[in-house]
């Protein structure tokens, strides 16, 4: 059991140090590794699995709300990121540039995408003629490049994997509600799959994305109280449209400007999942995404009968997605390390339960034991893992409801943010100076602007004027 | 039915401009569409949907032989490029480079993977320590890039999607075994999937991939008798192991350099698709990669019932890939439009079907029409589907045969290289003069050296020395 304790022991505690630990975390349990590429991640097979996991899930989703793949190339030429105002400032000083093709200079410099509204866009111009041509609900699933300073696996790096929907609709109406559907989507996908409760709402205009009308975003609770946007969907309005000269002709055979949103959740989901989850002894994988639902572990594996039974009992179990450990390392290291990668249930069979005719089921979230007949075990690992899942979405938003504060009043605002890591609710005027200013003075920003609105008070907690709107503050990820 | 035909007259015939009913094909059957970036595509929807499929069914195959998904990042620093002599002097004239991240100026230049060896030693050198480390046997999905001057879509693009698997082994006989089960992998795919016979074989030195010791392929043959190579497998032995220093230590705890493989197919096994099955009235697809496999036409579907029952026959097939064109054109120009894409089988259903209890089953290979009982439309369409399948690799098969040529002499080769597009059986002596003075002369290269190797004569077919070799020589994409 030495080397058991080494294990864990190698891991950061998160009362020490957060952000040791996350990276202890993201390390041990093998999901990435660092690369030569500054800025750059390998994601190792661990943490690949999670993304496969969350895009055939994702792409379930979307496939049963008519979304179709497409792909578009990865490069923009300079002049197409140029076309619209705002998305060129937003997003042309943290772009890769491609200046040499082969052994040649390139006429023009590309760009790698950094996002592919200006892609979907010059193809939709082309593409789009008449009203039957609409709506076009188009989505892709690649890596996206962003020249960031400072990156952290998965929270922030250089390039990351993503999906990104792009959409056209013949009125604004389509469009907003096809901006709030895959709002929804993703807040649902979040809460019922990643067992991540996150709170709806709009950004400010401050916080929206470059080029849109209207931001809405789902925002999640860290264990450390750090705010992590999780997933935005945008409404363009006729902005781009306009930009790029889509347009169709109606019903009348007039022609109208297209409308249009964007939309994408990336592998920082996985950051999510590892900073909501995760404990000391590292991942704690939400069963319905985890890679490996059930470790079965052999103890006095070289004993007879031991191994075949862990092979029954696999087979009993092909339901779910079940390994056994059957390497040589002791039962202990094993232990550990299926505790490492947040494996949500560990069967533990040896000779002893063999003879009770039981094994015994260890929870990942609770460490919870429980012996359990082998002629009822498929049941009961079954209702195991749907009560993790539940169980765990239920802690997260108990964690969450109790790091949220209220604040009416600046200086109690000010107490909290720096007291408090949490949400704080407050409301605010909507002007861009007071948030300006809370950002400068406590370092919170605005999430978001709930759709659950409740009135706190009648006033903005920075400049006393009449409120208009209730918002979650936070400091952020 | 005006509109049916003009919808067919659109694309060219293959036997008058093969190039161009190619071009035409991927257009019409909405594959792609070009983009604003030269030498990229737009993968369109039904495009994207049969590269889904492809990559589902080749992603469980990779996974039932131990392959694990990574993901690596898409930029190589130019000095890790050329760590391996021979692999740079192939790849870097083709290179796209990054020599910007943002504002700022790069210290050292990135180019855009144009696939990923040098990425894979790099981790591997640093994730490898032990003999129980061993194999790795990693795959990545992703795109590259290589900055070709001519284009064409699916078959030579400057981005395309692709998978490549990288692997690491303990002994040479373990990195052989490997080479060769991708090989057989890949070959069992296109043929039982795609229904595109191959030929398995080693390329020439002279043809084999920069940096291997040997590259296996699998070779196709296009309607047009053009030759597509169609996935490589690669065996590096130790060379890229000694470039990067990526040593284990064995169970006698001395150090050892591992041995690799590479393999990849990409998106260039759908322009395959379309020259090996198309006609003239359009893209062809196999049932078992088909996005859509029915496609269920009403007749005259105002009138009360039809609708519904098209809806009941959807209902019926739901064990397949099943839709209804409900929309507002002509049931010619649907016809057309379902053929021009490819879906294997249309089932026609009118209101004079319904009195007689039947439907109408049309087969997009053969147009052949039978009429079905309604009672026993699940049941037929299912062994339509498996029918036609089969039928579809059979004729390929046969059309292969019959466009494989043996030539003894230079002159017949020559001739019926020229006269008879299709591949050519050769004896040759196994030197690259030969293969060189081969091509210049007839403008075919050595497709492979069989692994099924026969014996057409004693001597090289261009210098008359001895033979090692019998390979198949042929024009190629």
């Amino acid at each position: 059991m030495a080397k058991d304790k080494k294990l864990v022991e190698a891991i950061t505690s998160m009362d020490v140090d957060f952000a040791q630990w996350y990276t202890d975390v993201v390390k041990k349990a093998e999901l990435i590794d660092y690369s030569s590429v500054k800025g750059c991640m390998v994601i190792k097979p661990a943490g690949y699995a999670i993304w496969e996991n969350i895009q055939k899930e994702l792409d379930g989703r979307f496939k049963e709300v008519g979304v179709e793949n497409v792909y578009m190339p990865m490069f923009i030429p300079e002049s197409l990121l140029e076309k619209e105002k705002d998305h060129v400032e937003g997003f042309a000083p943290e772009v890769a540039w491609v200046t040499y093709g082969g052994l040649e200079p390139l006429a023009e410099r590309l760009c790698v995408r950094p996002t592919s509204e200006t892609l979907f866009c010059d193809f939709y111009a082309r593409d789009i003629q008449s009203y039957r041509d609409l709506p076009k609900v188009y989505n892709q699933w690649c890596s996206v490049v962003r020249w960031e300073k400072t990156t952290r696996p998965f929270l922030r790096s250089r390039e990351f994997l993503w999906q990104e929907g792009h959409t056209a609709h013949a009125t604004a109406e389509d469009a907003q509600a096809r901006t709030e559907q895959m709002l929804n989507l993703y807040a649902d996908f979040c809460e019922e799959v990643l067992a991540m409760p996150v709170i709806r709402g709009q950004k400010t205009d401050k916080e929206k994305f470059a080029g849109a009308e209207a931001t809405y975003t789902i925002e999640a609770l860290m264990h450390d109280g750090k705010a992590l946007q999780s997933g935005t969907s945008h409404n363009f309005g006729d902005g781009f449209a306009k930009a790029f000269e889509i347009q169709y002709s109606d019903k009348e055979n007039k022609l109208q400007y297209v409308h249009q949103t964007s939309w994408g959740m990336s592998t920082r989901l996985i950051g999510g999942i590892i900073m909501v989850h995760g404990d000391d002894n590292g991942l704690v994988l939400p069963p319905r995404i985890a890679p490996v639902q059930v470790m079965i572990v052999p103890i006095q594996q070289s004993k007879e009968g031991v191994l075949d039974k862990a092979a029954e009992i696999k087979s009993v179990l092909s339901g779910y997605r079940v390994k056994v450990d059957d390497t040589d390392k002791s039962p202990g290291w094993k232990f550990a390390e299926s505790e490492m990668r947040g494996i949500p249930v560990r069967v533990e069979i040896g000779p002893k339960d063999i003879e009770a005719g039981q094994a015994i089921l260890v929870r990942r979230d609770t460490h919870e034991k429980t012996a359990v007949s082998l002629d009822e075990i498929g049941q009961k690992v079954g209702e195991l893992l749907d009560t993790i899942q539940r169980d765990m979405y239920e802690r997260a938003l108990a964690h969450r409801e109790a790091h949220t504060y209220e604040a009416t009043d600046f200086d109690t605002f000010t107490k909290t943010i720096e007291e408090k890591p949490g949400f704080v609710k407050a409301m605010w005027c909507g002007c861009q100076e007071c948030e300006d200013k809370i950002k400068e003075l406590t370092g919170a920003t605005s999430r978001c602007m709930p759709f659950k609105q409740e009135k706190l008070s009648d006033t903005c907690i920075c400049c006393g004027k009449p409120a208009t709107k209730m918002v979650y503050w936070g400091r952020a990820y």
